[in-house]
């Protein structure tokens, strides 16, 4: 199937799962659940969950099988924007060209719609499949003080020129583990085997580390970015060239997959080549 | 055994596991760690988790069997009283007598703090020696946006005089619902058979409802205490005849179970007769 085709199909398949999952407005508290809906429903890539489906497809499971995992991804995933968005961290007023959760609901409710899309993601993991407390196992870990929430602590507490030590343990918890947590989570719930989630596993963390690298050369043309970035270490084309040496890394750990690995594969190198 | 003796044997059980489960502050992010240790080992009762091993011990499960359903709801709960003491919600300088987390550690890292508390609460309900599913689903829709921080978010939606309506809504999920979910993970992380659960969680929904009425008539001596109350209600005596209601059905609930049963009564009726 061509790459696209095979993005929106998927990108529909969970904004369909993500509009059913999530509390309607009409539900008490509706503020809340009207926050929790406008940073959920606000049109990302899914790129975490669509890991996730694509995950299960590689071994040869239907992906739909997976949704509840893929969707406490992306749940997980907005918390921590709406988290980071805040005055008291990034201070942010815009995401997605529309004015952040806290801008429009206020700090406390931005707060809450962040904790209660926590919850909510865990219990969507908890409605996996197979194997509930492996998958939701991977999500705490990736969600929690040694995963993104760490990253996110190290990151506020940067300041001046970082050491490569330095930068890399914020990417990797930051952005990485999730992305990582995303293909571990579709694996396990679809019941691969040992060495097949070894193989999704080096796919995964080469992917996340890929995915920071070429945000911070995006980024570089933003002068108003204030977030730390790899490019003063390495400069535009050593940043490329790592991240080139990354996604072949990714896909060459799933080519023993073969044919159902394709669109694994096709994310890695469009992911590469992307300039949004 | 004598009540005060049996929950003083649990507090330390508690106490030890909790000191084990929580990162050491020499794991980076050192700050997060320490701030994450600094709210949960500051000395409170214990009492939603000596619920969770006292229910599996009413239906002849060691208590220790419970322990990390018993430690999630206590990580559960310290998060959102981190979260519910930040400037923008109740603004809260201290707690227990000492500072509040954000008063310590600023505000970003008390956010990020409680974000990690939520996070490791799930890890922890995996780790249920069984029916991990289960136990995590029970945990979720009890800190989620009808539960906890729904009603944490119609407290800080009210003002003026509330109805009845409003104020048990706010009452239910605030307090009870993690009371009830405490109970309730206790006892399906036990094995409990259908009328064993049905028992138990007729006793932690009254129990829960019992607590925050008593908390009200507590808090109605203290002038500055601006939280919904039911005292404007039901008056100071008409509360205290709702909360010995309340505990009577909660014990008859568990009457059936016979002696294993005694020290969910004695916490009932302990609880009633509190000052504290």
């Amino acid at each position: 199937m061509n790459l696209s085709k095979y993005l929106s199909k998927k990108q529909q398949l969970i904004e369909l799962a993500l509009e059913t999952v999530l509390p309607a407005e009409v539900i008490k508290p509706s503020l809340l659940h009207k926050a929790m809906r406008y940073s959920v429903l606000s049109g990302g890539k899914r790129l975490r969950p669509i890991l996730t489906l694509a995950a299960a497809e590689c071994i040869g499971i239907r992906p739909e099988t997976v949704i509840n995992p893929a969707l406490a991804i992306e749940l997980l995933h907005t918390y921590t924007l709406i988290h980071d968005d805040l005055p008291c961290m990034d201070n942010d007023d815009t995401r997605r060209g529309k004015p952040t959760s806290h801008k429009v609901f206020g700090e406390a409710n931005a707060i809450l719609a962040g904790d209660a899309l926590q919850a909510l993601a865990f219990q969507l993991a908890s409605q996996s499949p197979i194997e509930q407390a492996r998958v939701v196992y991977e999500l705490a870990v990736a969600a929690g003080s040694q995963g993104v929430v760490g990253g996110q602590v190290a990151d506020i507490a940067a300041s001046g020129t970082l050491s490569q030590h330095e930068l890399e343990y914020i990417h990797q918890h930051k952005t990485a583990d999730l992305f990582c947590a995303a293909i571990r989570m579709g694996a396990i719930a679809a019941g691969a085997d040992k060495v097949q989630l070894q193989n999704l596993t080096i796919y995964g963390a080469n992917l996340g580390r890929a995915f920071q690298i070429i945000d911070d050369i995006l980024d570089d043309e933003d002068p108003d970015d204030k977030s730390c970035s790899c490019i003063g270490l390495y400069g535009i084309d050593g940043a490329k060239d790592i991240a080139s040496i990354l996604t072949n890394n990714a896909v060459e750990a799933i080519i023993t997959f073969g044919e159902t690995a394709e669109m694994l594969e096709s994310i890695a190198y469009e992911m590469l080549e992307r300039t949004f």
